[in-house]
């Protein structure tokens, strides 16, 4: 376009940034002192890098937040590989999941393998099944490397921290020293490259692993055992004729037990397929010290360790007869380990001061060991951080009531995640010695694993293993219960359906916006910056001036989300069908002025009212908290009920 | 997962870069000399990084490549803003598309504002309709500032190239000097921060915008003309009761025209608006030079130039009431700018040397220049450089026929993208005098525009406007043409619904993959890495050892795919329901060796077959070129016919 008369508002360049939230509002003075930190992550694996992320999205500055690694870099090759349906809508709402759901490999079904009973066929398919049971925005998991999830979230961390992980850095050591300084009383022994220095810092995060350096300095222990089977892993690119090797397949062979789980395209152009292989025979039960002590060594280690790769192989083509499996070309062997089942969880997920302050936190596999293939892990892991994210960053940025002392929002870590984790082991304790059985081949041999029991456990899990329902327990970001006489608005029961309730995960649903017609993933609208959300469902009363619907809006608009600092409530309308068509002038100018691009009707796309359980002649209104979990449900027209748990999060102003 | 014996392959650090097919296979010599190069490109903005960061991945060295630009940094605010539907397919073949879907402005519905017959009212809302009438992958429009493009597309081009673009760098001269040097005939005068050198290179290319130094240099001219409308445009946050603000409006009120284009959200907060107002009253018609030659003012530039910013609001003003508009607050005005519609586009695409060798090129606006208005500029300029920058990087890396001397290959990016220009150029000037235009407030007012009318050019323009009607004219790459008695196996002619057409892309349809039961998109397969693929849509008689099918395919996979470079042709394979289960062993080994993840369904989720026009009891092929355009059909066993295209479009080896 010939232009020949131009004028731009200098100011704006922040036009062409890669797009971000403001950052929260900082009600505490900004921080900047030598060799002392608001916050310190040791460990720049999947959690301490989510961690430090979002952090430093929240607004942490490099003079508030260090993250230390060992490593010189992200992982190469090997461990976790898999991203459940509920992890991939986090990483959709913190704008990370095009690579990853493009590159990485979708797992849509899963496939079963059983022994025959026709002998010259030795197994037979018995079954496909779709992966993902439960409703979700991405209904699949997703395999793709662990070293490439790293590179992901540190390319992007890079936008918001000048510094990113401070690498070849490890911990030696951290003690809580109160008495040296009562504000910075977590002291750190780090060394860099040889060099060794202490700092201080009012809360330390370890995401340091298995090993925890954290969690051994704080005399934390993983509790739980080891189980008698030992399992080998490979990633390679096979050459084979079995025909499900591109599902997610459970081979239960007379000869021993393989899932396979296929993996990502690399830059040859082939594909990865990872597989877990049984070796047979039982070992001595482990310590329940997992493997931190490497100057311990014991029976069940030394005979674990004369496991060659060689081995694998060699349990996996008995285990896939009559079909052949092999190495697609020499050095088509990417990767191989061997390890032993086992759970184990620390029954302390933080270390507190004497004034009850929670100083030391542990995430991810510093917290949790299991077995891999319910394919948890990483997920788990990441999940850890996204729940303390925001409230360690309310916390530093003075957003909590002020009346809180006793640091029940960080408490909440433990709670919820601890619950989280123990069902995590429980679940992998029950899928592991499943997986590990002898499958028979009818469904009525007694004493024997079946088929349809293994099923039951497969798709009983679903809701675990996708992530999708979790539920956190009552404390005060999750308020479940209802005073007597006040019923609860919500109709139904099927949480994992979508049905709203408190410690759930709000589910996607598609809406229509109001003002232009978009069609939208209502998830979009709660995104990872940070905000609580008001959730208003209004009923089909929305165009009476007088009635409850624009009552409660104009109610919320005026006079709650004003007591809060600005920008930290967003609100969010869904409206059922209407008598009539109506224009923005035909409802409560409250709805233009806090939510004209988050208004939408809830009934042209999915019926949001029946996903949720709402009825339409009723409404009802919730408050979604800053990771996406409802946080309260209430009735349309008690704005009392939801004005009060913000009360309970968030200072006012 | 605790494992305790683990063994890598070093050498697959690949697995975590980010993801890339490799380059081209290269079959001329590496290049490398001094202040010459291959390929030099004149402007970075869309179209200009469109094609270094196209060739860049296609595998050309910064030895090879350089790519200048006059400004120090991507554009901050202003120009260009639109994306279509098409653009954004071929954004999606790149892996550039998530930040533009999720943080730009998808536009889904067009609103029509006219004059009413109440008089009280004014103006009235005549009809909503869908943005984009034609089936496509994205079926809205967005607007995102063009800065940020030429962010995304830097940012990824530095993953390739470690230059980048050589900034604040600006082209004096270029000139063809064969008696200096054959082989290196381009010479052209470059200036870095005051030092000024000549570089010479084999082939140039201006993407260097309506003023482009490159068609200055070489004798080429934009013919056409203006016409006698000015528009003023201004990018604002608004405050306003006008009901469809976020939607894209054509208002026509009795005051004058204006055009709303919604925006994105902006880091405020607050979401962008861009109005395109006509400023009333004729100006004379501006010689048919364009903006080049501002030594030269004459009347009409003297009077534009008087136009401000409050002319513009104030015209705004008028064309929106009885509505109010306005800044939302002091300083919510980003941009403004006026211009003068023109159409002008230029007879030639390239200059050619003595040999016959297409030399310097230009693309985008140094070609062609018109009304933004249609939101078509930086969608034509950044598809110019896509269509061009394969057959550069298949001339360069010696993939052309060794028999070709005579340039063809170059020769067809003036034959099909100056066909598009015209076509552009046309649409436009229909297009912009209409809505230049008074409408009548009555369909049957006589010598006036009428609502219908307009409707009626918007709506046949849909296919030009969504860049998915687009089709090149025949050329080596585009055979349309059947031999006598030879029949065209595909039935139906509405193209822009899919039916396959050679010189059209291939519409995106959802099929199910054989290997995994992974729900794909077809495009996924066909993404921009620069392969041709064959495209093989069987019969229901794939399960027959001697049926068309079977034959076909093996006749592909083992006589015609390994005679060209390697990995330069991918095959994808689409069936239609079989009259039975089958698994890998019932159908053509080589349908496994060359497609076992592009091997689909085409009936479980879309119907391909009835989408593309092919018989199910007959099926089809086609090969389509590495820009997604089909480039021939023929019958199922018909093989001959694509081998004989492939043949002239690349080496054999």
């Amino acid at each position: 376009m010939p232009v020949f008369t131009e004028c731009s508002t200098s100011s704006r360049e922040l036009r062409v940034l890669p797009s971000f939230a403001p950052p929260l509002p900082r009600l505490n003075p900004e921080f900047r002192d030598q060799e002392k930190y608001e916050t310190v992550i040791v460990g720049a694996g999947p959690a301490g890098l989510m961690l430090e992320l979002l952090l430093a999205r929240y607004g942490l500055s490099d003079e508030s937040l260090l993250c230390i690694d060992s490593k010189p870099g992200t992982l190469k090759s090997g461990q976790a590989d898999g991203l459940q349906p509920r992890t991939l809508e986090v990483l959709k709402s913190l704008g990370l999941s095009d690579e990853i759901l493009t590159e990485g490999c979708q797992m849509w079904e899963v496939a079963f393998w059983n022994p025959s009973k026709d002998i010259e066929k030795v197994i037979e398919r018995t079954a496909i099944i779709p992966d993902v049971a439960v409703p979700a925005r991405f209904p699949f998991e997703v395999t793709i490397h662990q070293g490439r999830i790293e590179r992901i979230l540190e390319t992007d961390l890079l936008r918001y921290s000048k510094r990113g992980v401070l690498r070849n850095t490890k911990l030696l050591n951290v003690t809580i020293d109160e008495a040296g300084d009562a504000n910075f009383p977590v002291m750190a022994e780090i060394e860099t490259d040889g060099q060794q220095r202490t700092i201080r810092t009012k809360r330390l995060v370890g995401a340091d692993g298995a090993h925890s350096v954290v969690r051994r300095s704080m005399g934390l222990r993983l509790d739980g055992e080891s189980l008698d089977h030992i399992w080998g892993v490979v990633d390679l690119v096979v050459d084979t004729d079995f025909p499900d090797i591109r599902r997610r397949t459970a081979i239960h062979s007379p000869a021993g037990s393989v899932m396979i789980i296929p993996r990502e395209r690399i830059a040859t152009g082939d594909f990865l397929t990872r597989l877990y292989v049984q070796i047979p025979g039982d070992i001595n039960r482990d310590d329940n010290q997992g493997m931190e002590s490497p100057q311990q060594p014991n029976d069940a280690r030394a005979r674990r360790s004369k496991i060659t790769l060689e081995d694998i192989l060699k349990f996996a083509t008995a285990a896939f007869e009559p079909y052949f499996i092999r190495p697609k070309i020499n050095g088509a062997v990417d990767w191989w380990a061997a390890y032993q089942i086992g759970q184990r969880v620390s029954n302390d997920f933080t270390v507190k001061d004497s004034n009850g302050i929670n100083r030391v936190f542990i995430v991810g596999d510093a917290c949790h060991t299991h077995s891999p293939k319910a394919g948890q892990g990483m997920n788990v892991s990441m999940m850890d951080s996204y729940n303390l994210a925001w409230k360690l960053a309310y916390d530093v940025n003075g957003l909590t009531p002020a009346s809180t002392n006793s640091d029940t929002v960080l408490d909440t870590y433990h709670v919820e995640r601890h619950t989280i984790a123990q069902q995590l082991i429980d679940f992998d304790r029950a899928f592991s010695s499943m997986f590990s059985g002898k499958m028979g081949s009818t469904e009525k041999e007694v004493g024997d694993l079946t088929h349809d029991r293994f099923l039951e456990v497969f798709s009983t899990g679903n809701g675990f293993t996708s992530g999708c329902g979790i539920e956190y327990p009552d404390n005060i970001f999750v308020q479940k219960g209802f005073d007597e006489g006040v019923a609860n608005p919500i109709e139904g029961t099927g949480f994992l359906s979508g049905i709203l309730r408190p410690g759930r995960r709000l589910l996607n649903v598609k809406v229509r916006r109001h003002a232009d017609g978009n069609r939208r993933d209502l998830q979009d609208d709660f995104t990872s910056t940070g905000r609580f959300r008001i959730l208003c469902l209004t009923s089909d009363d929305l165009l009476e001036p007088a009635g409850t619907s624009a009552q409660t809006l104009d109610f919320i608009g005026i006079s709650v989300i004003p007591r809060f600092p600005p920008s930290i409530i967003e609100q969010v309308v869904i409206h059922p069908k209407q008598p009539r068509f109506f224009e923005w002038n035909d409802i409560p100018s409250s709805v233009k002025q806090h939510s004209e691009m988050s208004f939408y009707d809830g009934y042209t796309l999915d019926d949001a009212y029946k996903v949720f359980g709402v009825d339409p002649a009723r409404g009802a209104l919730a408050v979604v908290r800053p990771d996406g979990y409802v946080g309260v449900i209430a009735a349309l027209g008690n704005v009392s009920r939801i004005e009060k748990y913000l009360e309970r999060c968030l200072r006012t102003v």
